[in-house]
């Protein structure tokens, strides 16, 4: 750690993502997203993201731009082999260089081309091209290499071009880029708390917890400074509270923003799940496999939704024994062993339904919890009783059945991942009844 | 339409999302992508996006750049009760105009927390107040209306603010935000062409590719100027072919661009399944939903992920039976049927064990095609022979029994998103054999 990072103000920096199929709506830029994160992570002030479209003249502008506002530029995308992919000589055209072409890195291409057992196209040599005096980053799993150059200005704006693939990206930003960063700038990490409540519109949080900040502020300089903002991804929002940056380095600590666990945890009980980056279903994995409990899943209209998002969590495998998808009825009387009496009595989504299907999962898979999803995702199907939106989950523990009735907005996927994460909820809850999971400080 | 369209030269749009949890990385900014997505499908060119924090002045600042390059800035984020919600401020101090409180707007927002049943914070009267002169946007499904202003300069680009609610942004984009734009500008749609390829890598899709372009930009000045480009999600890739505009309007018609379809689907054959903006899984519902076919899964390591994958599709039911996560080997005996002979023999991630897990799928669900996929989706459970990533998809149609072992790259998620993709091609694969299925032009 560098000794005088506290005399240093928090570097900036900008992100820049590049390419047309970006700025046509084609996809959705998880890559800035990935970027930001490692930047804050870093302690790095991220204060703008851009994304332009593959055209020299457009991204070496946009260069510019982050050279005279921002310490670093974390770029990625357009390091392909292909004619549109012109990110490298973009980054000359900013600093003013030329191309040359590394004889290392072309060696390393065609080994790698001969590694894979597949022919370099000439095309491909392109990517052995890069700016005078930059500094390349290795990438191990993939033929685009990165690159560090210093771009003109008072800033030394620190310019990192990294490939658009997302798990290339991802390894390059943690095995080169980070360290850089360490070095040239002795970055402190800003203290940053992040409560995660399921259930409450982001108003209703909003309101309790805003009286609790005003109190806090009365306390310290730096609660005087703290900075509150909300996330709302329904059903989920999250409270975040992080310190703001004094020249001289974040100005509270992490000890004083926990001051909030207590509090917070009071007023916003029973929403509030945990605190920290990790979600509710690695969460409710950790703790159903440091208890030893199993889970088995009956889905309707979730189709497999709940069972993704459990299998989502590495490590899984421990405490998931599996689902039936009975998106049939047929399939939820001969599989689950829901009784024909039931379905024509009470419709298939309904809340008796769902209680049976808990316990059919329970039993068919042998588990200690069994969960029953049953609901109308849209946009067809709903009646007057029973619109879109109307959902039924259910958990099975063998002595007791918990059901709960949600009538969610949305369009089908909204529906469906807010059906699957209401379900994860209600099997967090009989975890935390059963003193096998608590809220707690989770980064993952 | 504008009988003057073609004299006027595309309009430019800026898209800008405000809020610090998009530069965090704490979330994915799916707004950028609907708003360009939105902005492209009615003819504008998406040169730019940016993203800033909940300050005023970077709001602002990014404001006054849309408002010298653009004609249309499309903005989410920001529209909220909380004091963090600082969008609507941003364009009065951008346009030079003050913020004055609407009547109508408060009355509006009153009625709806009735109608919500919720009380009305004092804050949430904040969201009645609007830049002097704004036109506003209704929005009948949320308490944050939008609204549209003028930016002065010579372009007199109009900004278009929406809330940061995916479905409310989407709902005042279609209803508030196209009818103007239409209005203002008489918009004509570019040409554009998607072919969609499962299973080649990028460099091999355009090298496949890349002579058809170049033989066919002699054919006519439309095609010689006709702009390739390649999106890559692996596995699957797509071909994106389209016109570039001249002052007159595009330069190449939907026609010229149609002639690449047969010299494409040959070149690329059996990967490409489509062309157009509809992925595999809504080909595949609309193919068995018109063929009166029905499927059923057996799913390991996507653990749900397949029958999420094919119910995410509207009207799925009609040929979607259900499905089995097998997640425990015992599973795969007790309720797929899988012989314990051939887990012993072979292990579970084996093609013999896929194979019975389809056949067992399609016997327990009655169904026409069963599909069974196992493997390792990792981090953990790799090994010298079966290394992360070995999946084995198989498809049982009652007579035979097809199977294809993958050797996916990538992390967890991206393994399990690969292999139920993969699967959905196989099933794709079945019904283009039967004859129910063809490579066809979809915008879905």
């Amino acid at each position: 750690m560098n000794p005088h990072a506290h005399q240093i103000p928090t570097p900036v920096a900008h992100i820049l993502t590049v390419g047309d199929e970006l700025l046509a709506g084609d996809i959705v830029d998880g890559n800035k997203a990935k970027m930001a994160s490692c930047a804050r992570a870093q302690g790095l002030e991220v204060r703008r993201a851009v994304t332009v479209r593959d055209r020299l003249e457009e991204i070496a502008e946009a260069l510019r731009q982050a050279a005279e506002h921002a310490d670093v530029c974390l770029v990625s995308g357009g390091l392909g082999p292909t004619t549109d992919d012109l990110t490298s000589a973009s980054v000359a055209e900013a600093a003013g260089v030329s191309m040359v072409r590394d004889a290392e890195a072309e060696a390393r291409l065609e080994e790698k081309f001969r590694r894979y057992g597949r022919p370099m196209a000439d095309a491909n040599r392109k990517q052995a091209d890069f700016p005078e005096g930059a500094d390349i980053l290795a990438n191990p799993i993939g033929s685009a290499e990165g690159l560090r150059s210093t771009l003109p200005g008072g800033r030394q704006c620190q310019v990192f071009v990294m490939p658009g693939v997302p798990r290339e990206l991802e390894k390059m930003l943690a095995e080169q880029v980070v360290p850089r960063l360490h070095e040239r700038f002795g970055l402190i990490t800003i203290p940053r708390r992040v409560y995660r409540v399921l259930g409450h519109g982001e108003s209703s949080v909003a309101a309790k917890v805003e009286p609790l900040v005003a109190e806090a502020r009365l306390r310290s300089p730096g609660l005087a400074a703290v900075y509150v903002h909300y996330r709302a991804s329904m059903p989920e929002v999250s409270v975040i509270v992080e310190a703001t940056q004094g020249d001289d380095g974040p100005r509270a600590t992490v000890e004083e923003l926990a001051s909030f666990d207590a509090p917070f945890i009071e007023v916003l009980s029973p929403g509030i799940y945990g605190i920290g980056a990790a979600t509710l279903p690695p969460r409710v994995v950790a703790a159903m496999v440091e208890a030893r409990l199993r889970l088995a899943v009956a889905e309707s209209c979730t189709g497999g939704g709940l069972g993704a998002q459990i299998t989502a969590v590495p490590g899984s495998s421990a405490c998931f024994r599996g689902g039936i998808i009975s998106y049939d009825n047929e399939i939820k009387q001969s599989l689950l062993g829901v009784a024909e009496a039931l379905l024509v009595e009470h419709g298939a989504v309904s809340e008796p339904v769902s209680r049976a299907m808990a316990v059919g999962a329970r039993d068919r898979f042998g588990s200690d919890l069994g969960v029953g999803i049953t609901g109308i995702a849209g946009p067809g199907g709903g009646s007057p009783e029973k619109p879109v939106g109307t959902v039924h989950v259910a958990v099975a523990d063998g002595s007791e059945t918990f059901h709960k009735a949600l009538r969610l907005r949305g369009n089908r996927g909204t529906v469906q991942r807010a059906a699957a994460l209401w379900a994860t909820k209600l099997v967090w809850d009989r975890l935390v009844a059963r003193g096998v999971a608590a809220i707690d400080h989770r980064h993952d």
